[in-house]
C-alpha cells in the first residue's frame, strides 16, 4: 500500500506543479502581461490545462485509487492519508465522468459568451447575450445530468464549489435568512442616512497602498511567502503554499476601496499561507471550499476591518496619514461612514447589510434556469421583479441589472451562493472566536491580531481541504452552516449605527 | 507528408508552450518571486522541463522526422518547412543521444557546484571549488564523447551554442584576432588616460530608468509585445514572439550602467520581436545562435550606443535630464568618458577594447581542460599567466581571477566564445550596413533608427534560427565570421579617442 500511495502522491505532485505553473501564467496575465502576449498565453494555458487533466484522470490514478481505497479503513479517519485518498477519489470520479467533448464545447461556448457579454453589457442589449446564455444553461444542464441520480439538478453544479452541499440545504438556509434580512434593510431605510462624503475626497494613491500594506503586515500576512501587485480585478492566487500572492487596485477618490480590497484578499491569502506544509502538492493543499475561503476574506475585511475596535486602533493612524481630507472627521463619523447601508443596483458595490440579498436573487434565478421553470428570455423581468421585492429598487436597464456580472457567461453557475454562505460562516466563526477568546475585541483595539490569526490557523487554515464544508463548520462551531449568527451580527451592528 | 508535417508541428507547438511557460516562471523567479516560492518553483520547473524533454524526444517525433526527411529534397531548400525539419532533426538527434542518467547527474552536479562556487568565491578558496569543477569537466567530456567521432572534443560543446561551428574555426579566428587586439591595448595604455569621473556622480534612479525607456522606444522596441522590469542580473526572455521582456538594474552612482544594460537587452529583445510570426511555436522561433544574438545586443549597446552620432543626438537630452552632475561636461569629454579603455580584472566590467581578451583567455583554458592538457588544479596559474600576457595585469586573488564567473559551475563550457564571436559579427554587419545604407550615421545623428532596425529585421531577425551561424553571416555579409571588421572598427574608434 505504501508504494502505491507514494506513486499516487508523485502523480498528484506533478498535477500540482502544472496547476502551479498555470497559476503563475494567469497571475502574470492579470498583472503585467503586455497585450501582444495574449495569443501565446492562451496556447500555453490550454496545453498546461490539458496535461494537468490528462495526468489527473489517467487510468493509472484510477487503478491506484481502487487499490488504496479498501485500505483507508485501517487509517485514522481524519489522517492526511485517509482524507487524501477520499478527496482525490471523489474528484477523480467527477472529472472522469465528463467527456472531453463536453469540456471542449463548454470552453468554446464560454469564450464566445464572455466576449458577447462584454458587448451586450456595454450596449445594454440582453437579446444579444440571450442565445449564448441559453447555450451555456443547456451545457450546464447536460453536465448536471452526467451525475444522475441526484436530488436536484442544481446539486452537481453546487458540488463543484461546495463539496457535499445540497440545493435543498442552501434553499432552506436562504429561506430562513431572506425575510429577516429584508426586514432589517427596510428598518434601516426608514432612518436618516449617515454621511460618507469625506471618504471620497482626494487621497494619495501611494499612501493608500502603504497604509493597506501596513495593516495586513500587522494582521500577519507573510511577505516572505507572498507579495501584492496591482490588477484591474483584485484576486488572490497561489503557486504553492510558499508563494501566495494578492492584488489590489487603488482609486484616488476613495480612501477605503483599495484598503478593503487589500484586507479581503489578504484574508484569502492568509488562509492559504496557513495550510499545513504536509499537504503541499496534493489536492488537499487548498481551501476547503469557496464559501470557507470567502468566510476568511470577509472576516478580515468586514468583521475585523469594518469594526469599531479595528478603527479605534487604526483611525488615528489613518488621520495622521491623510490629515487634510480627514480633518474634523471623528472616529464615530468615520465608522458610520464606512458602514453606510445603501440599496444599490450593483452587487460588487453593495454593503455588508444588503450583499446577501443580491446573492439570493441570483441563486433563485439560477435554480429556476436549471430546473427549466424559467426561460432565459424571462430572466430580465424576473431579475427586476426580485430587485424591487428584496431591495425596493428597480434597475433602469439590463446593464445595471441582469447583465452586470461575468459569472454566467463564464459558465460558473452555482458559484454565487458561496459568497453568501461565506458571510454566514464568517459570523458563525466570529461568535465561536468570541466564546473561546473573550478578549479578542480588546486585542484588535490594541492592533494585535496574532491571537485571531492563530485561532484561524489552528481551527481552519492548517486543515486545507481535508474536510467538506458542512462537516468542517460543524467541527469548528458545533453546528452546520446556519444564518442566525449572521443575522445577530448585522442586527446588533446596524442597530447601533442607525439607532434602530 | 502534409499530415505528418502538421502532426510534427502540433507536437513542437506543445513543446514551445511548455518552454514558454517555463520562461514565465523563470522570469518571475528573477524579478518578483518572494523567497518562500523557491521550493515549489524548483519542482514546477523540473516538471515542465521533464515534460518538454519527454515530448520533444518521443519516438513519435523520431518516426515523423524519418518519414519527412526524404521529402525535404522536394522543398525549396530555404523554405520554412525544409529548415524546420532539418533543425528539428538535428536537435532531436542530439537530445536523444544523451542518456537520462547523464542529464540528471549533470543537473545534480551543477546545483551543488553553483552553491559551492558562490562560497568559494566569497572565501577566495579555489581548492574548495576544484573537486566540483573536476566533476563537471569530467561530465562534459563524457557528454562530448557521446558524439564521437568528432574533429575535436570541444566541438560538441560549442555546437550546443553555435550550431555547426568547429573548434578549429574558432581557434583560427581568435589566433588571428588576439595579437592585433593585444597590440591595440598596449598602444592605448601608453597614452594619457581619459577622465570619466563625472559618470559616477549621483544620478536619480527614476530619471535613469525613464531615459533608457525613451531611448529604446526610439530604437523601436515594441512595448505592445514587451516590458522592462528590474532584476539583479539583467536578461532578456520571451514567452512567445508576442511577449519579449527585458530587465535591467539601476545604480545611483552611475549614469550609464542601467542605460547600456537597457540598450543591450533591448538589442536581444528587438531580435526576438522581429522573428517572423510564421515561425512561432516551432524550434525556428528563436535567435540563430548565441553569437548572432550577442551581435544584436552589442550592436545596439556599443556600435550604436557608444558612438559619437548617437550622443550627438542624445547628449543634449541627457544633459537636460541631469543638468547638475553633467554641468560643464562637453559632448567630447562625455564621449571619451564612456569609451574609456581600462585593463580590468573582471570580464563584466571590461570595455569594448579589452573585452574579447577576457573571452579568449577563457576559451583557451576551456579547450585545454577538455583536451586534458590542463588539470583543474593548474587552472589558477594558467589564468593568472594569461592575464599578464594579454592584459598586463595580475589578479591579486582567485576571486578576482578564475573564480569570477558562474558559467563553469553551471556546466556551460563552450558558452564564453559566443560573446566574442558576437562582437565580431556585430562589426561585420556594421560594415555591411554602412555599405548598403551610407547615411546610417546621419540617421542616428537625427535620432532615427527605423532604417537600421528595418535592415536588421529584413536581413537577420525575421529568419529566426533557420540558418546556422556561419552560413547566416556569409549570406548577409558575404564572408564567414572574421575578425577584420572588428579590428578595423576598434582601431579607428580608439585611434581618435586616444590619439594613437
Amino acid at each position: 500500500m505504501e508504494a502505491q500511495l507514494q506513486r499516487l502522491k508523485a502523480i498528484l505532485a506533478e498535477v500540482a506543479d502544472l496547476n502551479g505553473a498555470a497559476a503563475v501564467l494567469e497571475w502574470d496575465q492579470q498583472t503585467f502581461m503586455p497585450p501582444g502576449g495574449a495569443e501565446d498565453r492562451g496556447n500555453q494555458q490550454a496545453t498546461l490545462s490539458r496535461l494537468s487533466h490528462v495526468t489527473f484522470t489517467s487510468p493509472e490514478v484510477g487503478r491506484l485509487l481502487e487499490a488504496l481505497e479498501p485500505h483507508t479503513a485501517q487509517l485514522a479517519p481524519d489522517s492526511d492519508e485517509a482524507r487524501l485518498i477520499r478527496v482525490t477519489a471523489r474528484e477523480f470520479r467527477k472529472r472522469t465522468r465528463v467527456p472531453a467533448d463536453m469540456v471542449a464545447e463548454l470552453a468554446q461556448a464560454t469564450t464566445a459568451a464572455i466576449q458577447v457579454w462584454q458587448e451586450a453589457r456595454a450596449e445594454n442589449n440582453f437579446a444579444k447575450f440571450a442565445p449564448h446564455l441559453t447555450k451555456i444553461v443547456d451545457l450546464r444542464r447536460r453536465y448536471a445530468r452526467l451525475f444522475e441520480p441526484f436530488d436536484h439538478v442544481y446539486d452537481p453544479l453546487l458540488d463543484d464549489f461546495e463539496p457535499g452541499i445540497k440545493t435543498a440545504e442552501v434553499k432552506k438556509i436562504f429561506a430562513d435568512l431572506r425575510p429577516r434580512q429584508v426586514t432589517l434593510i427596510k428598518a434601516i431605510a426608514d432612518k436618516p442616512q449617515v454621511d460618507d462624503s469625506f471618504l471620497h475626497k482626494t487621497y494619495d494613491e501611494q499612501k493608500q497602498w502603504d497604509f493597506g500594506v501596513d495593516v495586513i503586515t500587522r494582521f500577519g500576512y507573510d511577505w516572505n511567502r507572498g507579495r501584492q501587485d496591482k490588477a484591474a480585478h483584485p484576486f488572490t492566487t497561489n503557486f504553492g503554499l510558499g508563494d501566495v500572492r494578492i492584488t489590489t487596485r487603488v482609486f484616488k477618490d476613495s480612501v477605503t476601496s483599495a484598503l478593503f480590497s487589500t484586507l479581503h484578499e489578504a484574508g484569502h491569502g492568509m488562509y492559504e499561507q496557513g495550510i499545513s506544509p504536509t499537504l503541499s502538492r496534493t489536492p488537499l493543499g487548498g481551501g476547503a471550499s469557496l464559501a470557507l475561503h470567502e468566510s476568511q476574506s470577509r472576516m478580515w475585511e468586514n468583521l475585523v476591518g469594518r469594526s469599531l475596535p479595528f478603527w479605534q486602533y487604526f483611525y488615528p493612524r489613518l488621520q495622521e496619514t491623510f490629515p487634510e481630507p480627514l480633518r474634523g472627521v471623528s472616529l464615530d463619523s468615520f465608522y458610520k461612514g464606512i458602514n453606510k447601508v445603501e440599496r444599490s443596483l450593483i452587487r460588487i458595490e453593495s454593503d455588508e447589510a444588503t450583499y446577501n440579498l443580491h446573492i439570493m436573487l441570483r441563486l433563485e434565478l439560477e435554480i429556476a434556469l436549471m430546473e427549466g421553470s424559467l426561460e432565459v428570455a424571462g430572466l430580465p423581468n424576473a431579475w427586476n421583479n426580485r430587485m424591487v421585492e428584496y431591495l425596493g429598487i428597480e434597475p433602469p436597464n439590463d446593464s445595471k441589472g441582469v447583465l452586470q456580472d461575468v459569472h454566467w457567461s463564464s459558465g460558473a453557475i452555482g458559484y454565487f451562493s458561496t459568497y453568501a454562505l461565506g458571510n454566514l460562516i464568517s459570523a458563525q466563526l466570529w461568535e465561536r472566536i468570541h466564546k473561546e477568546m473573550p478578549d479578542v475585541d480588546d486585542q484588535i483595539r490594541r492592533g494585535e491580531f496574532s491571537g485571531l490569526l492563530g485561532w484561524l490557523r489552528e481551527k481552519i487554515h492548517r486543515h486545507g481541504s481535508k474536510f467538506e464544508p458542512q462537516e468542517f463548520v460543524e467541527r469548528v462551531t458545533g453546528s452546520k452552516i446556519n444564518p442566525d449568527p449572521y443575522v445577530r451580527y448585522l442586527t446588533e451592528k446596524f442597530s447601533k449605527i442607525y439607532s434602530l
